[in-house]
């Protein structure tokens, strides 16, 4: 087993059986004094004790100062010292416990006071305490100490708590206690980490609204073909509001003892607020959250703004968790909106999934799940982009076949449009061509940050318009439901249903995207969310949430 | 000339001459995306404008967001942005300057409007602005750009700016303006650079007190022999302070087209606090403070306890500035005192020369250069340490020589004292043991941190006494005057007189420093600073400060 795996399951501080002597009365091994990443590194892991194990608790467990029950012990990670002393050693000597006080207001430990019953847990060190006297009997002793991370890594905090262990020489009274031997242990709090489309689906989150019936059943029969959980957020939960994507990024913590999922909370907080405290945070189920709690928001904070690439390797670089991808203006301007700073910062913070910024503000929402999507093949992926260019091929080649007029939005718009009317509308093609300009800029942008060529990404056929977003900026939105926002679970895809063309009692949309997809292995189903979601703005993605398997690779395997 | 100095001396954006097509009318080559340590590094450099180039300015020049005279012009680093571009081509095509807003507060650009009058230049970019639009006229054009720094890496602040150009295509009135072409160059913000007593003196700085004049002419006959300039501050300026080692340190910031001292003024504040800003802060001279102005400052926060070492290299790890060494605790308690945070954050975050922490709070005053002092010696340095074991034991070979009866303090004090008595002070002896206790502490902690031997090392001979520090605590200070708190300039030291006992005429204290440090080259000269200084809890080195030469070696060769 890696050393890294082997430091983080049990920390420990030994004491050694030395001869007394004159200068080293006693003496401790040395566990890692410094923390180094990969698969050879060394260094202990904290979690951020950030779910709530007694669900009438009123806060997360790691904002009280006491140990709540075994569940909550076995959040945090175990410290063992061993002494090993002459009888009266004590008598002489003094052991400290102690965090450097920068780092005080970041971990918490506990400790037993004898047997362990959970009541006799209390916390030796902790914000308000950054030294902690040990009285231990002479002789061969063991003592466990338990230790909880109250901060993630952020802009000033880079995640690193050291733990110290003093010998004091208190044998002559006339003299300051003197200091005989030091040891530390140092600990790396585990990152807050996301998971890309590639991991398997564990649990769907979507909202009850007035007018979704339709959409909740095909939602819940994808889930059931897919073999996972399904949560409605009830219409009293949403209050109004049915973008679960954008409220909530479901992520996971990890140490050797312990993995859980943790959910990120946007500050965007609109009908969608309070779900993730009342219905997702609880045992086992961390929450965090950064940015303004109130006001001060844009719409790039949103977590439709937020993915994740699967793994993905640039040159030598290997980025085994993926790397972040958020939605940025191209430039800062008056009008440029931006991911707000406290919440770059934190993702940033994380290290392990180094995040890359996209374009995205030319979006009416803005959001860069707007314009991507990764899919699972086998031993890999493909990047999904929507495209124009691809739309309009197609539809060129249909009109060439003499279906120009086949209609578009039948079943769903009185104002059905012709193939060949939506090619000849100079308009829409001027609009096209600007989006088109917009999504090679990010193609790009993908390709350089992620490594990908051209063999792993699908264009997916998809049109826009411009529309005035009411602050006199034109800015582009769907034309026909928006394919590549699509619910991804494991194989089995959820697009929404474009309403395009029918040729040969066919959409042949549907028919262009399953010709891409199916044949690496993909299972597409198109669900209805024209009314429902289509024409507020958001698509199948906007309007659900996943939370996936947790990476089978560590973390502190990797080297960011 | 290695890449890294070649792109900080002229960092430019180029336009390369292209046939105009249909989605790339023009491209701009890359200067460096990325910024890289390192002799192969890549990646421009920028200065904080730190210095006062108009003696009449009331403020440092950064900032003040216009351009003073040409000399406040060469602090700045140039950018070039060259292009070349058919005719008409920015009536279809506007250009952009800017910075990330997160960076908007940390640099300024000039741009000169026409000619090189100083007057025609103007802040493009800065903390009001992060975006530019370049009015340019078609054809072949050339544009100067003088960027600034505003700040100093810290702890939420890595120190890297990138400026960027964006290219938009802005032909069809009727769509947004289309992004055609970005590119970047990154500047690291130069770091505060300490150096070490093996760098040659430049100039030296000491107070002028009612009682020192004696002391003064030793300084300057000193300063003299090695070549340097004195700068002495007069009664009026030090307002009754003489700890001229503890307000200020000073250091240097360098990039490849200049190289200014930068004072870094201590949050301490006591009589010297304006000696900083009103007598060096000036053109060419920078200046940078940190931590709290008012109040909350304790005797750590005093730069008697910031020193750096000579270059070093501790295992494969090269450390070609030294690191820093500061004085702190060993364990935090009520009663424990430490270097502000927001000092020792600054310190880390000019990575170049990491800092260690060594144990100094056992000491009455409390700074690292009570106990330790670097010598420069043929291509290298000896680390000096204070050592009551090296002074026991030089008595007691005098004793045993028949000089028990020669006397400490001769011409200092009323009650001298003999040799013998010192011998048999058993409380002085036990005293001396516990320091001798905690400079081992730190000698083991020097060696490990600087990958040093004992060979490495000179023990000083030298006594302490325990006193209480009026608050019940018993600190450690001089017993006679402290000869490790020495002024080096070069290969002359200037010693605090020990006043020890007098053999054969010659007092065997200094015999002894002699006997130890002329065989490497020096030269010894011991300064009576006992009443001036001493009797005050201070020596030479607490008393005076030295401006050296900065390091040849260019601090962006090196990887942190």
């Amino acid at each position: 087993m890696p050393a890294a795996a082997q430091a983080t399951k049990r920390s420990r501080f030994h004491t050694m059986d030395r001869r007394p002597a004159r200068s080293k009365p006693c003496s401790m091994s040395l566990v890692s004094r410094a923390w180094t990443w990969g698969p050879r590194g060394q260094g202990a892991i904290l979690l951020v004790n950030c779910d709530k194990d007694n669900p009438k608790s009123s806060t997360i467990d790691c904002r009280d100062d006491r140990v709540l029950d075994n569940q909550d012990l076995q959040d945090m990670s175990l410290v063992t010292l061993n002494t090993n002393t002459p009888r009266d050693f004590f008598a002489r000597h003094q052991l400290l416990l102690h965090v450097a006080k920068s780092e005080m207001d970041k971990v918490r430990v506990f400790q037993a006071s004898r047997g362990n019953q959970i009541s006799r847990y209390r916390e030796v060190l902790g914000p308000k305490q950054p030294c902690h006297p040990l009285e231990l009997p002479g002789g061969q002793h063991s003592t466990d100490f338990y230790v909880e991370g109250l901060a993630f890594p952020d802009a000033n905090f880079p995640g690193l708590i050291s733990l110290t262990v003093s010998l004091l020489d208190t044998s002559n009274p006339e003299l300051p206690k003197t200091l005989v031997f030091q040891d530390s242990v140092v600990f790396r709090v585990a990152p807050w980490i996301m998971t890309p489309n590639t991991q398997p689906p564990e649990e769907v989150y979507v909202c009850r609204m007035l007018e979704n019936e339709d959409f909740l059943k095909s939602v819940t029969a994808l889930t059931q073909e897919a073999k996972c959980q399904l949560t409605v957020c009830s219409r009293e939960q949403s209050v109004g509001d049915r973008w679960m994507q954008d409220e909530i990024e479901v992520g996971y913590i990890q140490a050797p003892h312990k993995t859980l999922p943790v959910v990120f909370d946007s500050p965007r907080n609109r009908g969608l607020k309070e779900f993730p405290i009342k219905c997702m945070l609880g045992p086992d189920f961390g929450y965090v959250t950064r940015g303004p709690q109130t006001g001060e928001v844009s719409d790039l904070d949103s977590f439709g703004n937020l993915e994740v690439s699967p793994p993905v390797k640039v040159g030598r670089k290997k980025y085994p968790l993926g790397r972040i991808l958020i939605g940025s203006s191209c430039y800062p301007s008056n009008e440029s909106e931006e991911m707000h700073q406290a919440l770059q910062d934190f993702l940033s913070a994380q290290q392990v999934q180094a995040p890359v910024k996209l374009y995205s503000d030319w979006l009416f929402v803005g959001h860069v799940d707007e314009f991507l999507s990764f899919v699972p093949v086998h031993k890999g992926f493909r990047l999904l982009l929507a495209s124009p260019r691809s739309c309009y091929r197609l539809f060129q080649e249909q009109l060439e076949e003499g279906h120009g007029e086949a209609l578009l939005f039948e079943g769903v718009k009185k104002k059905k449009q012709k193939i060949k009317d939506v090619l000849s509308n100079e308009k829409l093609r001027e609009d096209n061509s600007y989006v088109q300009k917009c999504i090679d800029w990010n193609r790009e942008v993908l390709k350089r940050e992620l490594g990908l060529t051209e063999r792993d990404i699908v264009d997916i056929p998809q049109l826009f318009k411009l529309q005035d977003d009411l602050q006199g900026r034109l800015k582009a939105e769907a034309y026909f439901p928006n394919m590549v926002n699509m619910l991804v679970l494991g194989k089995h895809l959820g697009i929404p249903k474009p309403f395009g063309p029918i040729i040969d009692d066919r959409c042949c949309l549907e028919e262009k995207v399953r010709s891409l997809l199916e044949p690496l292995g993909l299972h597409c189903t198109f669900i209805d969310d024209f009314y429902a979601y289509h024409l507020r703005h958001g698509e199948v993605h906007c309007g659900t949430n996943v939370r996936r398997r947790p990476f089978s690779f560590k973390w502190w395997h990797m080297v960011p």
